[in-house]
């Protein structure tokens, strides 16, 4: 099958990679003037893996639309809204799948990727989501996992799902796009606080902060009209290994990080995350404790360890 | 207030230390041939603590029993029953309340444990269950958790998390006991479940693990009258940090050492609890495809790499 795999920084570069692992004929592409771009151009190579040179890679994207069966997006997920209106700009007939391989909520409105990009594209365009547990570097080493794919059409699921299964990658496919969306974003603003716990020293209330992080999402979900149980699946739960406890997850160290004052450059969704929950849970009006603390920790600078030891180890309640 | 901990293995001398430490006036008690006591008695030491010398050390059990307002009992669960009728032929008439600080089931009745121990004691006493998350270790070092306490009686169960309650120890009053129990030993099972995926190189499944142990064991306490969501709370999800990412947990390492061939001398409760889960599944109907599998492993060496693959990794479905 021919994959098109649009961004090439970490996830969009494996993307590229691992479809040409099970056979596919893959396309990649970047921005011209990206450093990731440039540095595969030059190199073939970044941090992580070496793209072979069977894989097509290019700037333009009208080529990258046009050239394939499947297009799978992976790119920062701010950017998705004007990538949509560019893509929508080179008025291309053909309506191949797009899979978002991406995870976050745009700021300001608090939408979700699907909705964003089908806002710009057109309702009809079929869209899908690839999210759930697994770190590049993990499956770079051949540590396989679990993950999931989504979308309103179960025949495009299904499609999609058994298109990208291999033993390195076994595809669930989820049911409930809004709690997987929500849930997917919302795990990295847990690693968040994840991170932040591991650098007051408390890293042993990681567990109260799985079971109430979870509960707080699956009442968010419920008022958004999605199944309340989503978030104990593959998509949120099943994610927590790889981002509460991982050395490679970016949202734990950076959480980590601005617990110790060290300076972080990589990119932490969750960031961006968290203040788009922060929008959902007044227009919902669902109270998120854990996001909020978070939420005041990076944004009002207020005081880690007086405020994850108000959120967990308050007065005696009720679970 | 007056406490008496019987059992003086490691929960068991941390309980008397930590009652001791809140400002508690402590009995600890054990078997007079019991290695565990004999060190105490010699050294006021063992691996994990120092006692105070205010603590009383005791081999007379009808003192232990006499002598307090609350009794917290931690002795291998297993032993439960042959306790439960020594304490009964005291015929001590006064009814302090017990708290059941240990997770389990017996083996061959799948009976929780305030059962086992109402069935010899008798009915009308009153039992309570003190379960979650937090290592000894860690808690010695002045690390804080969460915890739970939960009883069939909300008066009672509000007065003993009252009474242990410290910045150490934070305590949550669980309503479902039920559920609450079943879930406290099972997470020992899913614990031996995270060792063996560590043991075969894995590790990165432990998010999936977490998704589908909840998922199979909320189905069983659904099963058995309970509510689903309490695995979802901290005395089964909220205890998977120290279960299954921590180096102090015996369960997770056990079943590592299982699947490295090396030696294991100290107890892993969940290989017990997991032969109560076979009966407990048979009884109820209610499939447990991870325990199963543990329990094969264990008990009829399958191979680990195998089974686990064909748990996590097999066809394309849906979640």
């Amino acid at each position: 099958m021919k994959i098109s795999v649009l961004g090439c920084g970490r996830w969009g570069s494996f993307i590229a990679w691992y479809s040409h692992h099970i056979g596919h004929d893959v396309l990649i592409w970047g921005r011209e003037n990206s450093p990731h771009y440039q540095e595969l151009e030059k190199t073939r190579k970044n941090e992580y893996l070496t793209l072979s040179s069977d894989i097509y890679l290019t700037h333009n994207l009208k080529t990258a639309l046009t050239k394939s069966d499947i297009c799978v997006i992976s790119i920062n997920s701010q950017q998705l809204r004007s990538f949509g209106k560019q893509i929508s700009s080179l008025n291309i007939k053909s309506k191949v799948p797009f899979i978002l391989c991406m995870k976050g909520l745009e700021i300001g409105s608090g939408k979700r990727l699907t909705t964003v990009l089908s806002e710009e594209i057109g309702i009809t365009s079929p869209i899908a989501v690839w999210v759930g547990p697994g770190h590049v570097q993990d499956f770079l080493c051949g540590m396989p996992n679990c993950m999931i794919m989504s979308s309103l059409d179960t025949t495009l699921t299904k499609y999609l799902a058994h298109a990208f299964s291999s033993p390195l990658i076994r595809f669930y496919y989820g049911k409930d796009l809004l709690g997987i969306e929500i849930g997917a974003a919302a795990k990295n603003v847990i690693g968040l606080a994840a991170g932040m716990l591991d650098g007051i020293g408390y890293s042993s209330l990681k567990g109260a902060l799985m079971a109430r992080g979870t509960h707080e999402l699956s009442r968010l979900i419920e008022a958004m009209g999605g199944n309340p149980m989503t978030v104990y699946g593959l998509s949120h739960l099943g994610d927590y290994e790889a981002t509460l406890f991982s050395e490679h997850s970016n949202n734990r160290r950076f959480g980590e990080d601005l617990i110790l004052g060290k300076p972080f450059h990589k990119l932490a969704e969750g960031v961006y995350t968290v203040q788009a929950l922060m929008d959902l849970s007044e227009t919902y009006h669902v109270e998120l404790p854990i996001s909020k603390t978070v939420y005041e920790i990076i944004y009002n600078h207020t005081n880690p360890r007086k405020e994850l030891e108000k959120l967990f180890l308050r007065s005696v309640k009720s679970e």
